[in-house]
């Protein structure tokens, strides 16, 4: 098993908010992350494949499907947009970066197995960087 | 002459859109980044003084003093906000970066003249970085 | 579960000799780090909690708990000293980087257990990075 | 057990093909990669040796003693070289950065195990960066 | 004047050989980067154009217009290359990091000026990365 | 012209303290950078020489020369050293990073101009990096 790893950038606005908390105790929790009109963040992805070598090409997986995949899937999805506004599952999710990585992970990991000429590669994990002093994994499970 | 500069990261939402123009002309100018609920980034201010070294110290200008004037005029008044619908500012300006670089600038040469042990020290230049492939520097001028 | 991963960074001198070995045997461990008056690093440090997403909040921990405990625990501890005399540890122990890593550790991994909201979080593992070129993990165990 | 790593550098160039193929499908599976004259890169290297860390030294393992190994056994090798035409191993492998991370792994894995003080570290894995977004991870096994 | 800089990445390789010189004259100026079949870099390309905030767009520059222009005068003809072999410019001229960033510039300088709404806009530097310990900067003139 | 940057890096300690003031303005200016048994930093450090590119070897500046002259003119004065002890300079002069800056620029101006194939090349500046969020830039003058 090799672990293939490719990075990818996105930006997106975000409100850190439960309506069904109240006002003190979203302030409290998300602090600044409440802020009405919400802020931003550039998101940095990296998403990890593993997968044995393939011997005839020498790769673990095919970089243009999984650049192609990632694109369709996540970047057209959420890059340039406001999570909460934009995308229909942070309606009702706060979209923090926890849920974000986690709705990423699940989104990929069906798309990413059992491809051509490489029936044994998975998803293994995803990275989702929020900023440059924190960052989030989550490789499946409970 | 030293030049000292210091980062600082703040996080903002935006949406580049001139009402004055068109739908097409404001989609052909932003493209994306016109999205009607904004998108955000994480921005990387770097602010540089310049100045002669004071000889008892040894120190170019007050690292202190910086960071509670950038703090006060700067991060308080961007970070966690969106620029377009918290910052009277940009309301009748798009908030572009460039704008954003040039506001900085102009709001904080003023305060970091003439400090104390610093009677020289001025500020050089602003450097604001947008994504890890764009940033914008403003040295004052037209 | 997911992780979440803080960085945090601070400065700190060091000299590497045990003074129970002999300058030779200390100088062809530790060569230039034997120094007499010690140098220095700004190290940063990546503080990983694991846990489940709680669902009312989205989060995996309360960052700004995070921060309180580690600001507390270690940065007020290990910040702008020398960590040979200023610090009880490493008076009897060399204050390499492996050892450092492991005291971060320990020190963390009984205040990050059983949090309000977040019961099942626990510290996952510390990685302390010494330069640009070298860096330490520890996750506990012998 | 604690895991040290630490990172080299060094760069070299390749060309992806493999003469068992088409041109066409050397074309779709590498595409711009597969140019006749080659192209380059520079790699980053992180080594990673997990052990215990021996009480005397305060140390997991002989950073000079790795420093070493890796120059004699990889940087020697590789750096400023062709991958296909300079090596030996590469002209009837494809040089893809998923098997020069295998061939590093399986050239550092018998000579980093048992050194002196530390008889029980032993080389962990190999992570080798091709470009700002991509980077492979390799740990042994099948 | 406001400063725009976007950063754009290619890999190629080269070899540092002048054949008027004698080999040894080539290996004591070249060193390692004289190797016959040559070597290769990720070379990081910063382009900074200079110019005047434009006030109904609030840009100093239209960037899809530098990215266009950009990716067909520079990525296209040197990314996935071998510098010596596949372009005519460095058949005759030694492919070092100083000889390839003139070149960008002067290729960049004339298709960058008086673009549409930027009439006063111009190339003002190049900053082109070989290695993560060298780049080089070209701001035109002798 | 063109700009040629190459970096260093070392490691000192140093303690910010002037004899000659008060306890109360040596915490007041220097604040935990006082603490009397010092702390210290991974210094990062650009060495930029400007000069024509001399035609035949397609170079700005003999690197290998130029690793060579800061190798034995700064970084064996200054690497794994304790700056106020170990360095009679900084036995007088505060050792604040802009003394270290300004420092370095005097010690390598003289060595670094008109070497052999380079007759016109100078040291255009020096960029000292303290910590991730501070540097200081020195280009001689008063």
């Amino acid at each position: 098993m090799i672990y293939l790893t490719r990075r990818y950038r996105f930006s997106a606005s975000h409100r850190l908010h439960n309506e069904t908390l109240t006002a003190e105790e979203n302030q409290r929790l998300y602090g600044k992350c409440d802020n009405a009109f919400g802020h931003g963040h550039n998101y940095v992805l990296d998403v990890t494949v593993a997968g044995p070598v393939e011997a005839e090409t020498g790769m673990a997986f095919d970089l243009g499907e999984l650049d192609r995949t990632v694109e369709r899937e996540v970047l057209e999805r959420f890059d340039t947009t406001n999570l909460n506004l934009d995308d229909r599952r942070f309606r009702s999710v706060v979209p923090t970066t926890e849920n974000l990585c986690i709705e990423i992970y699940r989104t990929l990991e069906p798309k990413l197995a059992g491809q051509g000429r490489w029936p044994a590669a998975r998803l293994d994990r995803v990275r989702l960087e929020e900023t440059n002093s924190n960052y989030f994994e989550y490789a499946g499970g409970l």
